[in-house]
């Protein structure tokens, strides 16, 4: 056994461990695809275990405990057995530590009793990280068997900041090998799978967190997006989720591959069942002016007015751009399905939706690859060399360890040839942002367009080791654009059909094509992106609540 | 005569074409080394351009051309012929272009009395730019011979904006061979010289604006500041200047040396003879604003709360940290008086202050050489190679071109190298940010400090090839904080007494020390640098007026 081997045995062991085994399920034969309906009938969970879990909105829990209708033990106990439930049907955790997380729950209990108010605004939440966000005392292994017993001595300042805020951070999730991939598989933890078809992927690389979250495991997730990490599991597990620009919430503390890449920054965001869930995690971290403890974070405070949608006339009249097609890998039918849904809906609301065409997207998605590939290798390398631990080539489920992955390619590249690429990169920059400021001539609202409305991805969530295109997310990271993702529909095989072949703009669009069979697909979740302007957390956070106000109107037989 | 030689050639007889034969001057011989007197003696100038030219508070000359009291012709032609005569005796220009100049502001004028308002708020002002502020229609050599001849096809963001503002952009400025010196000397236009004592180094790399400035030819100049840049010839010409942090002001058509650096970035500024200038220039840009323009700015238009000191406690009772030494290089005599009489100027005024203890200064310092010299080499050698142009090795009078330069030494850093030097620095920043916010121990005002104070130098201009530390101002551009300075104060050899040597850090502070002879400096100024946090920019501009008001009560005597 290689050093690496027995690690991840120790590691295993301690998380099973870590589950009393009164928690303990017969989990449902691999046949079951879709276990979504699981942890409400398992029979683990009372009743009351069963609401609490099943209130998405953050707001009525925030709201319950703050009044001592419930418990924060309560809620955060009966969030913490449907995670590890989660976590038995769909592997989507990695730290459990069950009595620090009752503890402190009873810390904040005891504090309203005491005191007659909450500690901050997210009072007595428990809330799940990725496991890049470091939690003093627990391990950070971003998923390295060659990481195990790495214990960080400080909390990120993401977690400090939730700690200012009475929230209680309870379980961190799993995420890829390496993290630059968009499922979530690595030789620690392995695979987390999706709940509503295990044969699907979660997505990744905050996979653990979409498919906990799916499962209503968690009431708040805090995700990380470098090229999609957030977004794409968001998108394949039927949940919202934002991504803000690199420089408006705190990182530090939070370990990633390739750091210290300062072209294009990872940024750390919110996923959840419910759209005002992100707000609600939003308006808590700007309230503790996370600026005075990142030194990357822009000080810039929530903005009420721009919530109110100030700089985009109040939001009275939008105009949308939708991205049909990003000109390299053509969306599935449920995708169009979904933004002609968006179109439909957005039109009958009043806003004006006009054709987005995109730029040089191809060119921002090969200037990314350069970029992340200059140094990978190296970290991966760096990374793992103590152990013997191998570097996955792919998502597959019988990957193989030969050297030839994604990222792991490339070697060498100079500081001077990598210049060149960043320098590429903004002068790209600047011509997208001229064109969206071009549209001035089209919105007919004395404005430019107020955002884009495009897929998060081609497909809904692929089978393992069959999600390969990131481009429609990863451009927004390029652009450094605020970006959300909104739950729209599900696969419906009746009406999505397949289309007769299109003229193929590359082997990966026609892979895309060729995997589009109906049954794969059935009543997996499709999400879109709405994305806006550099910094414009606020405002895109509220024109997703126009777009999903929109879509409620939409009659429930074109969903 | 090799290529770049002919190139100098070419350009030096076009820039000496451009000047009229009429404002053509007796250059006084090089023995006399104060010419600041010059222009105004001259005889050149008329009794009006002399008042023009004078008005130091472009508000003032603002409101004049607005009320056409006074024409933005005349504003223009005056500042242009007391910028011409600047040159003859510094030495400051590289583009110069009179009767485009004239025309645009005739163009303006005639707006003005058509329309009875102004275009902008900077209506009929001339500007000076820094030479790597691409205009479109004229050369953008930055110093290179090898770049004679290389026309800008469009304005950069900030040209544009300055247009829609209604300015007159009119001369560019002179700046050091690889712009990443901090005195001002190349192969194509050759050195510009201190007006206080020619003897002296103007500084750099924005040198060219700090001594025409310094002459009254211009009103407002535009630097750039990658590492002290704009500030290092705004103190060693006894101007105002302000650094914002790197996303406020736009870069977009800014050409630069080791471009695509993304690391620490370049920020674009204001200089002047007066603060309020500064606040102009700041409010202007902003009007227009700027982030719908270049990609890179953030979306934070300038604040007027900010401004009164909302986040500072309405500015009443501030605490100021001063550095009296960054534990590297001690200031000289005149640099540490500078300090003492803000000291004693602020508590008079009945602010705090306490003292500021420099955290790993040494370690941003060499964390910069070696990301900046990590491709520097290659990035010289590329702009240069076509023309067999040399690359100076220093700023000395008589620099060799042996290659072993300040940045041209290294070479070959592969990208996992610099981002572990990028990942380090951004580790260094959280823990200044940690000590700063620990201050809120010690101030008594309930917040951290406000601001720090500090030399922006060791010293005052040195005589050229002498100039060779700039870790005061460069630390701030590590850690993206705002810097302003502001002149304090003049090397008076009665008072400035040498001191007996101390135990010298290194070598580079006993030569600082032996440079010290009252002579060398008698009647240079001293400015010093007030520091704010990252993105303060109105907050900065703000406690840099406080600190300017309360000198202004200090007896003259002590000055």
């Amino acid at each position: 056994m290689e050093k690496w081997q027995s690690l991840v045995a120790d590691k295993r062991r301690r998380q099973q461990n870590a589950i009393p085994s009164a928690w303990l399920i017969a989990e449902p034969p691999k046949t079951v695809a879709n276990v979504t309906s699981f942890p409400s009938e398992c029979g683990l969970l009372t009743e009351k275990e069963v609401l609490i879990t099943e209130t998405v909105d953050i707001n009525i829990l925030l709201r319950k405990i703050a009044a001592s209708e419930w418990s924060s033990v309560e809620v955060v106990t009966a969030f913490y057995k449907r995670a590890v439930i989660a976590h038995q049907l769909v592997n989507c955790l990695t730290e459990i530590d069950i009595p620090r997380a009752i503890a402190r729950a009873a810390e904040l209990d005891e504090y309203l009793r005491t005191h007659g108010k909450v500690v901050g605004p997210l009072h007595g939440l428990p809330v799940s990280l990725k496991d890049q966000i470091s939690v003093k005392g627990l391990e950070t292994t971003m998923g390295y068997a060659s990481w195990v017993g790495q214990y960080a001595e400080c909390d990120a300042t993401i977690v400090e900041i939730l700690y200012e805020c009475g929230a209680v951070p309870f379980v961190k999730t799993n995420l890829p090998q390496t993290l630059l991939w968009i499922e979530t598989n690595n030789l620690l933890f392995g695979r987390t799978v999706n709940p509503v078809n295990r044969n699907l992927t979660s997505g990744g690389s905050s996979g653990g967190e979409g498919a906990l979250l799916a499962l209503k495991g968690s009431p708040l997730g805090i995700g990380t997006d470098l090229g999609g990490s957030l977004r794409i599991p968001t998108a394949y597990n039927g949940l919202y989720g934002l991504k803000p620009s690199a420089l408006r919430m705190p990182l530090s503390g939070v370990v990633s591959s390739i750091q210290g890449q300062d072209s294009v920054l990872s940024s750390l965001g919110p996923m959840a069942n419910t759209l005002s869930g992100l707000k609600a995690f939003m308006e808590a971290i700007f309230s503790q002016e996370p600026w005075m403890k990142d030194p990357l974070v822009a000080p810039m405070p929530w903005s009420k007015a721009r919530y109110e949608l100030a700089e985009h006339g109040g939001g009275n009249r939008l105009c949308f751009a939708i991205m049909w097609h990003d000109g390299a890998i053509k969306p599935h039918p449920p995708v169009t399905r979904a933004l002609t849904l968006v179109k439909d809906a957005l039109t009958i609301a009043g806003h004006q939706v006009i054709d987005w065409q995109p730029l040089k997207h191809l060119e921002f998605s090969n200037l990314l690859n350069s970029i992340w590939s200059a140094g990978s290798r190296e970290d991966f390398l760096e990374a793992t060399m103590s152990t013997g631990e191998p570097i996955l080539d792919s998502m597959e489920l019988n990957a193989g360890t030969s050297g030839a992955g994604y990222f792991a390619k490339t070697t060498g590249t100079g500081a001077h040839e990598l210049w060149k690429l960043h320098k590429l990169k903004t002068e790209t920059r600047k011509d997208y942002l001229d064109r969206w400021q071009n549209t001035v001539q089209v919105t007919g609202t004395g404005r430019p367009i107020d955002a884009i409305i495009c897929p998060a991805t081609p497909s809904a969530a692929p089978p393992h080791g069959m999600n390969k295109y990131s481009n429609y997310t990863r451009v927004w990271n390029a652009l450094d654009y605020t970006a959300s993702v909104f739950p729209v529909t599900t696969v419906n095989p009746d009406v999505d059909i397949k289309q007769p072949p299109h003229e193929f703009s590359n082997s990966l669009d026609k892979f895309y094509y060729e995997m589009y069979e109906l049954e794969t697909f059935r009543g997996a979740p499709i999400g879109l992106q709405l994305v806006g302007r550099m910094l414009e957390e606020e405002a895109v956070l509220a024109m997703t609540k126009i777009v999903d106000d929109a879509l409620k109107v939409v009659p429930t037989h074109k969903l």
